[in-house]
């Protein structure tokens, strides 16, 4: 039960897919990642080896929420009543499993408490668990629509407010929302896509070296986790590094308004309902000039990341049979080439 | 958590909506409004940005119903036990989750002190924080039937009478309703749609400096919240002051006879079914009016108000193909033009 | 909250509902009243002004069921446990809400006494509080089939009965039934239909003075409900007294046998199953000629109420493909006319 | 509530429903009588006056089940526990309410007792009350199947049987089951049908002087019914004579092989199932004879009883569209004509 | 209640279905026994008389598993504990009522004790009480699959394995299943079809005689049971003995290798899935010679037998029209007819 | 209840679905099995006679997961807190019931133990019991997916997480799945599908020899078990000590780059989603070549394993109607025939 994962720079291609959580990674506010594709691709393995690419944190001790101790202490229900000492955590990761319910996921009345002391307590769910890190949904397009939206308004508030069974509280419930799906088996609503931040699509390699590459690494991994996690180690170090110092860059990026023009032209080309398609598209071309350490984002970074924000807001064309991500080619080319 | 909510006076474009918001902050009595539209439009910021802008209200401290300390006491079964200080209180915005049981809603037994104390007590629901506020439904054609006709009944009488599981009692329940919803998505039954005072429509902007300016507006806001707020907070001031006029001045807006009897001709022209078109129309033009400072209504306020007022309240023909927008503008120009 | 209701004699058009209405309080035993037809055309709001128009009713104090002090103490669980005072109340109008259980409908086991004392006690239901009153049904072809049944089998014997959950009484339950419903969303079964007395039809009125006038009463009426109930007072008594005369003089107004002959072949060229037209028929006519003081039945009073009597009693004829109400009238004119 | 029913002999019409009745209660063993046809012909009367023509029963004091002082003492739970002293009570009919659940047909534990005293005990349902008498189930093609076959059994062999949530118990539940429906609306499995002893069909009459009667009894009925009962009872009386007297002759009547033979020959020349057919054509057909004070049956005796005992035996038969009744009618001219 | 069931021998007609029943009674090991056919030809009445005409058999007083005295006391939870007196009683048939749940079926926690001694005790159910009797399923095709598939399970096995509520037992549950069914109303699954070892066919007897004779013997039972079941008394005795010394020969019949595989060859040319058919017939023509007196099986008896035991195992064959029995009956006649 | 099952090696034909068990046995991380075909093959029977063959196991007594004294003490919450003497025990066998709940598969809140003691203690489920055994599901393919998905997670990770009724715990449950179906009865989704390791095909045996042989092996074993079994205990003795040295050895086999290549060619030609079928053909391979004391995989390994390691994981080709056995041996031939 302790062999490390599987490690994040020892994933074989898939790069649309390791971008997208890496841009997650260095600013969470582009929302969630959709990842669409075959099965036996390696989505679940990839977010367990982000969280644990990432450094561990620092959280009180016996805090439910895994608050920061830098955090005000009214931020949740269990800091609020004082703290004690903080230790050191890894990034969390939580699976929702298929089968789980709004009780599970919300928190719910602890009714051990209630039984036996007669008091209204709260028992954390899987929401509380999640807080700092990532919830990963296999299958998200198979799960009930009102959980899906509940999720999405957690992850984009970062608080989980409680109002049932008498309970009325509200705790810190930040983090990063992966879902996976295939698109072959019953799709999510407009609706839900369209809060998804970014969408990307994996496939299985088709060629022999590279699907034999993935084969021997999974094999060595599997027979002696801790000696190929050893091997790799100097390249996680790396990456991690990348993605702290895109962190701390973030905020000094800029963001020339001919490329907000660009984003808004590339939006409008493909009819993209609302706004949050440009809003999207402008932030996780910052993450990315932030990653690839630039100052000001450029029509190249939309271009890179345009089909990851913007593939899965399309509205149905009857006219148009392409693929999402054909069209959203087609409109990138017509509309940012000239620029 | 103490970002304050984006202000309504930021929000680009959506005249529409803003205006038939406003009027129900004027005269809540014309109903609730419902707002169909594109996704990502803004609808959810705008009723909070709204609410935001009103003056905080005086409310009863300890009671969960916020009764003003102006109403009777007898009003609510929280005040007619005695009442202590006040204070004040922004105006309550509440959102109804999509999954919300009737429970939640209206209220309960509250389950711990019957079965610690074996005392039957009320456990006051949503509606008892709308109270005096806004109550917020997104997507409201995904609700269940009987319980928007729950609301509907409560926003109509201003009372939640509660008769269930062995309580027996009534509180105060006035908020404007607002409800949005995606036409594309299953529709409101007739019945429920009739019952909305006002209807209007949004739609993502075409034009590429409004979208420009929309996500800068946003992400400027995002950035750092406060200092956003502050630069609009004259042009809030301002605004608020003509609400809180149009308020004092609705009461003395006079109804001449030649617009009463165009509101007849109108709703007659349109077919719709009973008599709660023109009583809405009559009662959303007044409120108009007050809001411009007139004393008297006039047949261009009807014209202004008439999409919003009528629009839901058409039968369907099947003869007649276009949207129902058209129809009231077409039914407009042939019965108001002359007039 | 106290706020008199909407006078009935300021009611505008709607002629059938409000006859059949009256016909009703003058004889309950013709069974309940459907209301179908366009919304918004104050069904509701007549049935309200119709018990506020009828004088209180002495009521024993304390007694779930409001018992008359003149009834005989046997009639009652409450009465039969010893009487106090009495007092006066107003005709009692229930809403049977559109969720309603038939826990709340019947009266259910009172859980706290269970629970807290040990004791099985009966939690009276809306069927009590309806006693002596208004039971209002809106949108009845939305209830289901089970519970529209069980009210018509208590309206029609004048006794709830409760067998369930270990309890065993019965209690007086005479109300009248009166249900609302659109003929444009789902159908009440034959069965069902069959058993309401009298079915009228109500429509948005098509002439414009008529619709002023409508929009200014209520328009008056929600501004200043006292001062305008206060200058109706005077017709409201009047029409109190014909109902309260009409009463008296019911046992005593003569049914001739041509009248009776007449009814059977109006029923008989209708094809109504049963002899439950005829009947009604016969009641009705004899109601309406006691509130018009007449000492015998006409067939011209036949004539005014076989509309409101057979029209729901009518067979689909798939040759025939007139509306209901013209075939009433047809056939009335064939059969009555010669007459 | 102590007006007594509608008397048996005043019933106009309906021979063949009346007939039916009166033979099932003379020999119970001929099993259930189902009654289709119109609504609002008198079925649910019919029962109630016949329960009210016989005369009242000895039953124990006490006792749930009704027992007769004479049965043995270990027939029911109650007796065998000893017995008190014996009181005079009316034939019970027992109305099967339409959303009846199995528990409170069956009987189930008494919660309360088993919460306040924590034991075992049994609440007798509706199968309890109904021994020695009468189970009426209006619209019986509405009930769920299950429960049907349930109550069917129950009153073939004259027990319940309970085996349930801990209970273990038998009593007797000895009733004649009377079932009325419209064929219109859904349909009995074949199954349940065929367990019906005897199907009659009752239709509104089409004579004018026959349909007067019916309304100047029924109206005279409600409007005094003491006086109405009073002018009945010589009638009355008489058919209780009648009924006693074929009871008490109903053991010695004689079964001649030819009209075994020619029963056999008409259920052979209809194709029913099974015998079931023929055993009740012969009991219902002794029955007949009884009231009618003959010795032996007859085949005039078999043609009477043949369309009541037959027709819901007949497969469904594509060939012939044909009713079943024709096909019986015709059967019987074919088959025993030549006899 | 006391009424001896009408006797085995008195059964007119319906060969196959007696004497697939004294098979099982002879080797209950070839599996339960399906009988399909017309209602009303007496299915339930030939299970009860089988068990009626066994010999009484001897049981542990007080244990609900009725355990022989001879078999091992760690049999059942309740002889392990220590065995009392053995008295005699009759071989148990236990009906499955058509609503029973699991629950009533395999036995579940004695909630009473639960609730009063706060211990987890068994209640044993319906497979407790036929423990070395009969259970018989009305209408088994109405059954749901997943409780058929359960007693098929513990029918095989002849132990009810109870792992349910915190309960973990076993108890022995040796019965002959008996399921009777009408093909016309919805088909048993192949899968569920295929575990019943026979399946056989009854029909309403076409023959006057063979009518009129079941028809007598029924009323006649009816009347007097005693008498009747007196005179029937020898030859019960007569068949008792067959079947007791049947089951005495059964382990030294012989089964010739040419037999073997005739029935291979017969299973072969019908395609029947897998090799159940093969080893039921082979066990089935065993118990029919021991029944008949034989040392050896013969192509003869498989001849006999082949109906019942492979007609249920058929795979729809699209190509073939004809009914399984015809098919049986070619391909008996097509591979055993030269042999 | 104390036979031993039938042995492995008594079992006749069948080869793919022995071999892929023995293969499981060998190396659990091949993943579950999948055994679909005729009813009446002896799925069941080679579970249990695989697990029947296999060395007894030593366990910690006591403990609910059967533990291995050599495992570490953390592993499990029984252990953890102690651990006593250890035993010797058999491999289990658990068996799925087709209805069973998740609550009896991953185990629950002890009910009786909240009661009483008000302490909230885990009662293992299923799960529990099938560690270090097989977990049998008859029918997989009427299981719900949520279940299905559960177990193959459970399944792959050898842990079982509980997260539920306020219980948060984790047990080791490292088991062979094993499923049985039938295709004509609904499908397994493609994502569960994929998931098993290992899938074969069974069917009955069309020659009469080996027919007349099974049937007599089946015969013999019942009537006399024990002297069956002796009669086989040498064959089984020698096939147990193939497994454990093939066990021993699998650590040590090696995979040519050759054989990686070929079989990544193979399933390339296939269009197999992902990388999994690569994964399980080389370990599948792997394991053959360790039974048959081989030192590397050749291709003739890869060829035998491929229709069990790959006919589940083809997509659905229009185009192509051959079957899936018959397209993997097309590829066989295709892709490793040159090679």
């Amino acid at each position: 039960m302790s062999v490390p994962p599987f490690p994040f720079t020892a994933i074989v291609a898939q790069e649309e897919m390791k971008r997208a959580l890496l841009i997650a990674a260095v600013d969470p506010s582009v929302g969630g990642v959709l990842v669409f594709g075959d099965r036996g691709t390696g989505k679940s393995t990839a977010v367990r080896a982000l969280a644990a690419l990432l450094p561990r944190i620092r959280a009180v001790a016996g805090c439910p929420y895994s608050c920061s101790p830098e955090s005000p202490a009214q931020a949740c229900p269990h800091c609020s009543q004082g703290r004690g000492k903080s230790h050191q955590i890894p990034v969390p990761v939580v699976d929702l499993p298929l089968g789980a319910t709004e009780d599970r996921v919300v928190g719910a009345l602890d009714l051990e408490r209630a039984l036996t002391k007669g008091e209204k307590a709260f028992e954390p769910g899987l929401l509380a668990r999640a807080n700092r890190g990532f919830l990963y949904i296999d299958e998200v397009n198979l799960l009930e629509d009102h959980l899906v939206d509940l999720l999405l308004d957690v992850a984009a508030s970062g608080v989980n407010t409680v109002e049932r069974e008498g309970l009325s509280l509200r705790h810190p419930a930040r983090f990063v929302l992966v879902g996976s799906g295939n698109p072959e088996e019953g799709e999510l609503r407009p609706q839900l896509l369209d809060r998804f931040g970014l969408a990307c699509e994996v496939a299985t390699p088709t060629d022999i070296a590279t699907r034999i590459e993935v084969v021997r690494r999974r094999d060595a991994y599997e027979r002696d986790g801790e000696a190929f996690c050893a091997a790799q180690a100097k390249a996680e170090k790396a990456l991690q590094k990348t993605i702290l110092s895109a962190r701390e860059r973030l905020g000094g990026v800029g963001v020339p308004d001919a490329v907000l023009e660009s984003a808004a032209r590339l939006c409008l080309a493909l009819g993209t309902d609302g706004l949050r398609g440009e809003l999207t598209l402008m932030r996780t071309a910052r993450a990315l000039a932030a990653l690839e350490g630039a100052d000001v984002v450029s029509v190249a970074h939309l271009r890179q990341v345009a089909p990851s924000a913007l593939r899965h807001r399309l509205r149905r064309n009857p006219l148009d049979e392409s693929g999402s991500t054909a069209r959203v080619a087609r409109a990138v080319a017509e509309v940012l080439e000239p620029a």
